[in-house]
């Protein structure tokens, strides 16, 4: 059964992909155009109510929301592929606590300043430099932190690459392309070396080769 | 050992002992007034870089974000106490898929809510009505589809009380107490059968004695 995976084509539903490569499990891709609203037509929203990406039809399972999807399948396959989620409980524990700062400290900052900077001018929007400014500082201090924790640990939740750090990858992509922000990672010196290992492996290298559009 | 729970006294952190309740833990509770900075402390700061309640200490073992810390203890105690996470892994996908949901969808609109009126008087701001009016709104696609999901199955994930559930409770118990928002909960027939449902549970009524003057 290969795993239909609706709506990849954009930022955050990227976690799918890189998550189903790294755990060895087939998929094919179901684009779903948001600009053109296919994510508010009546059969999309029977397979996710709040019309958003992605979502995954396995057999007859449908699962929406990324992290939870990465989640589902490194747990399914958790002696398949690479192990995301630490070896004892007390490291998925860790895991699970980073992954909440991804989603509550990370994401939040770093979805700011692309908008502002990406996606407002092409909806004819001039950025506020003083609001750029503003996200960047938070980010910033978020950063910091990382700094600090990856000075200690190689990855995010100790010394295993894990679901934590595949879940920073799509969003920090941007600040390496376009946007020109890839000193906020280069002036860290620990945080960039965590990029470089991350960014370099072959999942996220092939996300990139197949959706070379996006950043 | 008994875990000990730092700063418990707001919202989103009593999602800890509501879950410690659940599985039959014991705990202590170690306050953190934030209003003083006591969250800035150095001391503070080397459990939580971010300055961010709940932190728990299990022996030498420390976690912190609500949610990482209600995934570990229904892990660690799966067999103990409620099962949170569902029997089958298609189970516990679907809980995750909406702690997801309540993370980014529910708790976003309501926590805006909250600060506008009840936090904001609090600090001299006079709450905007035309900004309360857009959170409500918000809050109120959220609940609309939690409508039509609850018209089909008990619970969020299916018909078992799970951690996607208790995680919406200190959030939710705010509408219901000073701030005069019930309606958004009453006026929804099975969002109101739910909320009567989890919020009598004796785990939910134990954290509400514990700390009567939340809500």
């Amino acid at each position: 059964m290969v795993v239909k995976v609706y709506g990849p084509d954009y930022a955050n539903p990227k976690r799918v992909p890189v998550c189903l490569i790294e755990k060895g499990v087939e998929f094919e891709t179901v684009p779903i155009d948001i600009f053109k609203d296919e994510n508010k037509a009546p059969e999309f929203l029977k397979l996710q109510p709040f019309g958003s990406v992605p979502v995954i039809q396995d057999g007859d399972y449908t699962l929406f929301e990324s992290r939870a999807i990465a989640r589902y399948y490194a747990q399914k396959y958790k002696h398949q592929g690479t192990d995301l989620l630490g070896k004892k409980i007390e490291e998925t524990g860790l895991v699970e606590q980073w992954l909440e700062v991804e989603a509550q400290c990370y994401s939040p900052p770093i979805t700011d300043l692309i908008y502002k900077i990406v996606f407002d001018p092409i909806r004819g929007l001039t950025p506020d430099p003083k609001l750029i400014k503003e996200s960047e500082d938070k980010l910033c201090k978020v950063l910091d932190i990382y700094e600090e924790r990856l000075s200690k640990s190689k990855y995010l939740a100790g010394d295993f690459f894990s679901l934590a750090d595949l879940s920073h990858l799509s969003l920090t992509q941007y600040l390496m392309g376009k946007m020109g922000k890839e000193y906020l990672i280069r002036d860290r010196k620990h945080v960039s070396a965590w990029w470089d290992d991350i960014s370099s492996r072959p999942s996220w290298k092939k996300v990139v080769e197949l959706w070379p559009g996006l950043y």
